[in-house]
């Protein structure tokens, strides 16, 4: 399951260079995970009713600038699961099919009560069906 | 009593029109007022476990745009306070002096355990002396 | 002419007390002008060639927090309409009809080369018909 | 030579999981890294009319959350130069000197007039000695 879904550049996502702030991918790498669980069926609050699940590493490559007004279209899937962890990965491209930014978060799974790692319980595994190799080279 | 802070203009903070986006000085008056607090004798995590103060209304007019970098000076002073309300009131200036931004955000305040408002309680009122008419103008 | 669009809250969007960010309401205003302008006809690129219109003062009154995940609804207009400024009115309600956030925008009209004050051109008054009065009130 | 600075947590940069956000972390590597010009001898804008350094390569690490209004230390140094591109390494730390986030940005040297990679000119090479190992550890 790979997730598509658009985002619309603000100006308040650009900077005095002229384009997309660098720290502003991880805000639509946000955008394009919380689409992605409502697209597998359940939404944020339905999943953090159950568990936390921070990022406990985040990584962008920027590949060409994204101005305002355009146009973007996010893609998310999961191409990690362990244990009590797993990873989302994100490829960003613009209206015309340029790759503008791809990357990943690492996420751990934490119980709700006590705070700490958790293995991931069966109904969120079925979430999260690893989209295995080559992937990324498709976007 | 008048609260002085220095804010320095971020990349962040800026918008592809090369100056500070319009909603960020809301941030800048932000900063104002919980040094403010801090100056009148409370953090705002003191004040928050007593109290709520939220937003009910914010108004910003924009002088002269800021830049990339600049160190901003934002003043924030109480310019009214009534029962279960009260105005802080902002002035944001350039190094050389220049007015940048004016505004005023109006705070209601609310129980903690009822989210209901509540009359100002005297150890806040003692936070929150009036700066009587006049100070605007001395910015 | 009454446009309408909608914005997903995103994380990003809100602070630890819970709800959205005071601030974050001005971004939902631009979200419904750029898109009031490109329903008119305009994209904002499209105006920008012509005429920079900068926000000259802004305000917003908060009805009632927006949380995590809600679609709201953003409704923008044009209030007033002068010789060289006009005003964009905003409504901001939750899916279920509540009223979040109102408030509006004022905006100069500068000439691109000199960024001097200019009279608004026929083809933006066009853009830029004035609902009058009660459209606030339908919200 | 590793810089320090220190940045507060704003509301404006937490969200509804009560703790900072984490896409501004790297905002606050932002900050350090001007930082860290200004304190090597230019300001931000000072090298911007020389060259363009934009980011090719972001990553962090989430090591402990950071929350509203606690005073954060930025430490940031190079760990890598290259002939057109360099890497500025951070550490984020607590008063308390725990350690909050770590990463990077890896940066293109852009010519200003062609926007094509160039050598790292000698004035710059002075700008950013790299650190080498061990400088992680000690943080």
């Amino acid at each position: 399951m790979i997730a598509t879904t658009t985002v619309r550049v603000r100006y308040k996502d650009t900077d005095c260079m002229g384009v997309v702030y660098y720290g502003n991918y991880l805000t639509y790498f946000e955008v394009g995970r919380v689409e992605y669980l409502r697209q597998a069926g359940m939404t944020i609050a339905e999943v953090n009713d159950k568990v936390f699940i921070p990022v406990a590493e985040a990584s962008v490559k920027y590949h060409r600038p994204a101005r305002l007004d355009e146009l973007l279209e996010v893609r998310c899937w999961v191409s990690e699961r362990k244990r009590a962890s797993f990873r989302f990965e994100y490829a960003i491209g613009s209206e015309a099919g340029e790759r503008v930014a791809t990357g990943f978060t690492l996420h751990a799974v934490l119980d709700r009560a006590t705070s700490r790692m958790m293995a991931i319980p069966p109904w969120m595994a079925e979430l999260l069906p690893v989209v295995s190799g080559g992937a990324a080279e498709r976007v």
